[in-house]
């Protein structure tokens, strides 16, 4: 393998997916030219909280990683791929004042009607289904949970995303 | 917010946990400069399967996305940050033969003697708790599974990582 550096050769984006749980909405946005924000400067938590913000005007809170979406332009091949990591947000505001730049329409949607509308694309279907699962039989169930580590040496900071442990593997030494 | 195409600020990387379920030994690699690889120009499958061969001579199969990793240099701040996806590995061959540019050691090491070993990152550690959790317990703890869809109209092919639906749920219309 090459001993060069490696480079960028990917995009990384976050979404997120704001469901207000006292009344089964969400937060339905359509974009001008895309569906999610790609700006990742910092957590996807914090990028995602910001972006919603700024799109929608809605106030929110990070939650969990709900799903990674891959997109590639040439299956197989060398082409560019972008990742987008869409997050499960609790809103802590209602009132949508959206970002005419970037929307061409934003509501609060039920989320059965979303999962059942066919007016969408598949991504954005499956999310909704899995955002219901969770609405009905838990988020334990769709969460995938965060851990942070100091690196004690490098001072770098570290997050594992994962499917939770439970205590006794937690605390197995 | 800016209306400029995004850049990348970020660089994506693979690894891969690679467990052999019929002695419970995992392939722990110690590396020159760091412990993941960082090449990534394909799916994430494909390219834990190609650095696990080049780094160690053991071919392998992805099996499922179990967690991801995320380092910053300076929290909070404009860091750069890197995220690697560590794949779940079955090897399918056994012969180690590692690369010496890359790695100074490399061995299949007891899972349970890798988990509670102290001589390792906090990461590691995590990760082979992980392993644990669902060598003795089920796979299905721990995987995050991915479901493919095609994008009719733009060509384009998606890849969306997740826990797993039930199919009552998948199959909502």
């Amino acid at each position: 393998p090459s001993r060069l550096p490696g480079f960028a050769t990917h995009q990384l984006g976050v979404a997120g997916a704001v469901l207000d749980e006292s009344t089964g909405k969400v937060l339905v946005v359509q974009d001008r030219n895309k569906i999610y924000c790609k700006d990742f400067s910092s957590y996807p938590g914090d990028t995602a909280v910001r972006e919603v913000f700024e799109e929608t005007g809605i106030k929110s809170e990070f939650k969990s990683i709900l799903s990674i979406r891959q997109q590639h332009e040439h299956p197989g091949a060398f082409g560019k791929s972008d990742m987008y990591i869409i997050c499960r947000m609790e809103p802590s505001s209602f009132h949508i004042s959206f970002c005419q730049h970037e929307c061409l329409r934003c509501e609060w949607m039920d989320l059965e009607e979303l999962v059942r509308t066919e007016n969408t694309t598949p991504i954005t279907s499956n999310v909704a289904k899995l955002l219901l699962y969770g609405y009905r039989e838990g988020f334990d169930r769709i969460d995938i949970t965060m851990r942070e580590f100091p690196a004690v040496y490098t001072g770098l900071f570290y997050k594992l995303y994962h499917r939770e442990l439970p205590e006794s593997y937690k605390n197995m030494t």
